[in-house]
């Protein structure tokens, strides 16, 4: 899907960012059944029709808002495995702990049925398991991890733990998380670390 | 929430068990605003009025429903530390790859907003959750694992890491996961444990 916008219009990002946020929020709370340009032009006090100049329908506005809101990891690229690990923690933190954390949910129970948003979401979530994935290759080919690292287990340990510890968190204790998360990203990376490169490691491909 | 029986009747537990699994099927699908007795009747090829005889509504329904289907980690006890896990890993990539995976995600966005389910729902969930730290703490008791173990990280990354890697694994292979789940579940709890008991552990409360 392509993203209609009005030629010639400059666009303010503030505003963007604003209409995004508040397009994954109504989405997490309400589902695509309750999704609609009202709704979301309310919530981020905008109106209705600077909407429909800037996006063609709900489809292209909740596909874009995937893309600014939820899909960061192509842009980690630290130096060393270990620093972009930590980024990817504490982006999977703030993601689940966060504003938007029902919206990811609500995303993998719905986001494959939505028509014109099923394959825009399909393609941000492949990029984003393609880049996760390169992060883990980049260490390996730097020769921060043994070859036989199993990708596939350090990453289902790694955003798994981040993603589950986000949703178990206390509700009260959540938007601390959310709003820090390095303590326990730096925990978890060092803990999934120790899995990988501890001798006779059982994170090697069988 | 108490589940209504209608006394002395006998009741089948394959019925029982076919309504519940119905009952979850049904609501991952459509969520609380779908979920009738009706529907759930269609689904498990019970009569409407039956249901009825059993439960007293669709809030009793699909409270029950989450124990039969969903709970069954507090039952989980075979003597050893790394046996437990096991057993954990795979219930967890049972219920996540397979039919109830959708009302599983579905319960963690909506179960505690649901009048008459959300207290049952809490209840289950903080029995699983202190069934899994259980599991952990009998290990230190038996001296399988240091008394220093974080319990958090070591259950995030293993229930975390089994629950992503059933969310991740493609639509057309996830019915065979969830059928045979040992595999994937050894090498999970291996690796895991092995990010535990490595000397300087990461995996030791700060």
């Amino acid at each position: 899907m392509t993203v209609a916008h009005a030629p010639g219009r400059p666009r303010d990002p503030g505003v963007d960012r604003r209409v995004a946020h508040a397009a994954l929020e109504l989405f997490g709370e309400v589902g695509w059944a309750g999704f609609s340009m009202e709704a979301v032009a309310r919530r981020a006090g905008v109106g209705k029709a600077s909407l429909y100049l800037r996006w063609s329908g709900k489809e292209a506005l909740l596909s874009e808002a995937l893309t600014v809101g939820l899909a960061r990891v192509s842009d980690v690229d630290t130096g060393t495995l270990r620093g972009d690990l930590i980024q990817l923690a504490q982006q999977t933190l703030e993601s689940y702990a966060g504003d938007t954390g029902r919206a990811a949910l609500r995303l993998m129970l719905e986001g494959g049925a939505i028509p014109g948003v099923a394959e825009h979401y399909e393609r941000v979530r492949q990029s984003q398991v393609l880049a996760a994935r390169g992060i883990v290759r980049r260490g390996i080919d730097r020769g921060e991890l043994p070859g036989t690292t199993s990708v596939t287990l350090l990453l289902d340990t790694l955003v798994g733990g981040a993603m589950t510890h986000a949703l178990t968190t206390p509700a009260d204790r959540r938007a601390q998380l959310a709003t820090h998360p390095e303590r326990y990203a730096l925990r978890l990376v060092d803990f999934v670390l120790r899995a990988v490169v501890a001798p006779d490691a059982g994170g090697t491909e069988a």
